[in-house]
């Protein structure tokens, strides 16, 4: 029966400074490094082998997965990297810090923007260099499907074509996978496997660095779901997990 | 117009043993990774921007290619990985140093296997734990390509597929292509593109960690071919590839 691990890179430098980095390319932290190796030790312990492994396009994902890597020693498997797999785009919030944004756009905006699941925030022009448009990772996609701000709803539009035509296949075809992404490419896909509407999606919030596994059965169906790692990670993960839901 | 760019990786810690290493995967030395990051800082002072990128599933490669990527800061270009850029395999002589293989072998047997073309190494059996077919990252491998010793000409025969499959179209449609490999997968590389006999290519060896650009013709004729980084550099990788050949 397929395996299905997700990680959410560790910690980057904007993490640490508060700024809503979306699909700016912010290296890791030292801390989110040390959080990609305990999460890479985590799995090696739980001796899980992979077929393949997908990722975004951004470092701060795809350094946390050669750490991981690193640490299983499997380094020849076949890493599928994708712009569906990115962080939400903040559009124009991109690089600016919570104090910053209240200022220039009242804290009740601030608020609707991170706790709704269909409001987007202000969009980047496209002449705007800092649109996607004009990054040379992104000039094989087809421009009218790049976007220039998201909301979680868009972010889960774009990210389920690649889910269905690039991950499913594997894993219905019995394949072991392993994705390294980010919060919200990650709170995407929980959506549609475990079915959660909106409202519950909005309430999770998955820990950085810690291995998420999911037994499935053919019809990828959950029959299990666990964090990896040593009893007080684990549990800590849980507890995160549900004060934020409990915030709301 | 297309470019190519060969990198060999740096040193591994069986390079510094004097021991052959083939198929065996063996880290890179500390002044392995120190020759694939100057291999990435002198391309990044080029300017070089990537399309594509191979490598094997030899972490000496992939790691010293994951070094190149952190210096040019392009970690999102897709790379693929294949057992056919792999190593040339030392059938049973993997693992032996020089004096080992003397005295098991003779030297003189040992002088034909390091300088003959068409001569393999004694093959592993099927049922030897090292033999190819028991690792898991060759289980999609029809195991009847799977070698079990090759000579240089054996390496260059699985080589040229995957170089008219996968890499030529990619230079035929202009994209800038970067393959991080080894001494005698590189080696089958320059034989086909530079069209040598077998006497040339047994005089040419790669020097590791300096990049070699070929720039090319639509056709994919070599139309200026260099290593690139600072003066001191260049010059001695030239001069290593001299003295190799005046050896003989």
């Amino acid at each position: 029966m397929p395996q299905l691990v997700v990680i959410r890179h560790g910690e980057s430098l904007w993490n640490q400074e508060n700024r809503f980095t979306g699909w700016v390319d912010i290296d890791l932290a030292e801390k989110g490094i040390q959080e990609a190796i305990q999460g890479g030790r985590a799995l090696k312990e739980q001796k899980l082998q992979f077929d393949i492994v997908f990722t975004s396009v951004l470092k701060r994902a795809i350094k946390s997965l050669n750490l991981v890597l690193n640490e299983l020693d499997q380094h020849w498997l076949p890493v599928i990297k994708s712009w569906r797999l990115n962080e939400r785009h903040y559009g124009e919030l991109q690089g600016l810090n919570k104090s910053e944004m209240a200022e220039m756009h009242g804290e009740e905006q601030v608020k609707v923007w991170r706790r709704s699941f269909d409001t987007p925030p202000p969009f980047l022009k496209k002449e705007d260099p800092r649109h996607p448009s004009h990054d040379p990772r992104y000039k094989n996609v087809d421009p009218s499907e790049l976007p220039a701000g998201e909301s979680l709803k868009l972010t889960a539009s774009r990210f389920q074509p690649f889910w269905e035509a690039e991950i499913v296949p594997k894993l219905r075809a019995g394949q072991n996978v392993l994705i390294v992404a980010h919060g919200n490419s990650l709170r995407a896909l929980m959506m549609i496997l475990e079915k959660l509407s909106p409202e519950q999606i909005m309430e999770v919030n998955m820990p950085t660095g810690i291995p998420l596994l999911y037994d499935l059965d053919a019809n990828l169906k959950i029959q299990d779901k666990k964090f990896i790692g040593d009893e007080a990670t684990v549990q800590k993960a849980i507890a995160s997990v549900e004060a934020q839901g409990k915030k709301k």
